[in-house]
């Protein structure tokens, strides 16, 4: 996981003056991309909230197993990652359809009746984007770039589309019961993915490190191709170009597992 | 602040079998207090979850001003805690009512037109209560008897309501910019309020760790007389009699401080 501190404190006196100021910062890269901005919108409704089910210590704690269909997910957002139940593959939501990347490699529909164990999901709106056309920059540069442009302590959803010369994804294995922690699932069966000139969307969000123990601090995608043909957990890419979108949230909101294991591990 | 997770051990095979044991535990203290318990609800519109506005590390960190006003704050919830821009007083919201408790010991309606930089409410509505009548309890027995009732990992609503042989509050005085942090301006303006033989309402929260840094971990509560000649954040109590009502949460949402100065410090 790219180091969240570091990359913010790279912002320097940019934090001090606020969102106004990424117009320029984005229009330094002018040579490598261009800027296109839209003011932060004044959506105050929970449409403009990241909403969360459970939380991050819950699945590496061993809780694989949820009680929210993802029909009632999408109740909540458009856009976003997640995981079922059992750790059963990686989940993509764009515009509103909702894929699953299971470890054998496969793309599938998810069904609105499957159930989820954590989910993140925002109905995505981006308040800002820029193109990067540096065909070889790579996923912890990318990310450099965009956390400099950004307000710190923050929460943003953040999608990149485009071509991708390299892109290296995982899906875990469903797990049987009894559960073990999530480390030891994924040492165990999780499948890594070596794609290359591959075109599709990473879809994903940058967190605050105040959210650790409920989310993932730092920047954290899942990638589906536009193929419908693979995907997964974002472990590092090497961009062709790309488009990046970001979605300035107003908050996040957690809906708690009501699994009885949520009720049985140390969080 | 009381150890929630040395209190939450205490609650050995309870935390295994769920809520509905509450009332067996609740039972055990027949000598000492009565019980009413009505089922969990199954409300899960916004008005079951806590909702907050900013986070306690930017309060801890000196970012004294926010921008939510009162009036925006009641509509979130009718029950709660928090301060004032300034931390010019504690909060106390119990049945859609605001009071100030301010460092000099007054008692204040809060305006609309006022704002906050900190605050945690909720419409309140109890899923179990029980009657404490064992005069000479103490605010840490009374948490360790509220704690081992509860499944763990959750988040709860509670108020206290009764009489109490001590009441130990405290209120700050308003802050002068540039801004201190929390703990520095506290050691030096906090104003201690010893009460004796008070009758009035403990509104809080218990949240528990995987929240640090957003919430207060643990019991909080502000206090608030019936007479409204006395209260702030408490410190320690002594019960006479008291009644305890719990409202289990779905969850919770945080709405992020849009003051400059959230942006300006490590969270």
């Amino acid at each position: 996981m790219p180091d969240l501190t570091t990359a913010f404190r790279q912002t320097g006196w940019v934090k001090r003056f606020g969102w106004y100021l990424c117009t320029f910062f984005l229009s330094l890269c002018s040579q490598s991309c261009t800027t296109k901005e839209t003011p932060p919108s004044t959506d105050n409704s929970p449409s403009d909230f990241l909403y969360q089910y459970s939380i991050i210590n819950a699945l590496l704690a061993g809780v694989f197993d949820g009680n929210l269909t993802f029909g009632e997910v999408k109740k909540h957002g458009d856009f976003g990652v997640g995981t079922f139940n059992r750790v059963d593959g990686e989940l993509v939501i764009n515009q509103g359809k909702m894929y699953r990347i299971r470890s054998n490699g496969t793309v599938s529909e998810v069904s609105d009746r499957d159930s989820t164990s954590l989910a993140f999901v925002k109905f995505f709106k981006a308040d800002s984007s820029f193109t990067i056309q540096t065909a070889g920059m790579t996923l912890d540069q990318v990310q450099k770039k965009i956390a400099a442009a950004l307000p710190v302590n923050e929460i943003y959803a953040i999608r990149l589309k485009g071509q991708f010369s390299k892109m290296t994804t995982r899906a875990p294995a469903p797990a049987q019961k009894p559960y073990p922690t999530l480390n030891d699932h994924l040492a165990r069966t999780q499948v890594i993915f070596n794609l290359t000139n591959t075109t599709g969307v990473a879809v994903g969000f940058l967190i605050p490190t105040y959210m650790e123990k409920v989310n993932v601090p730092g920047f954290h995608f899942h990638y589906l191709s536009d193929d419908l043909k693979s995907g997964g957990h974002v472990y590092d890419f090497t961009v062709t170009q790309i488009t990046v979108e970001i979605d300035r949230t107003k908050g996040y909101y957690v809906e708690l597992n009501t699994n009885a294991d949520f009720g049985k591990v140390t969080l």
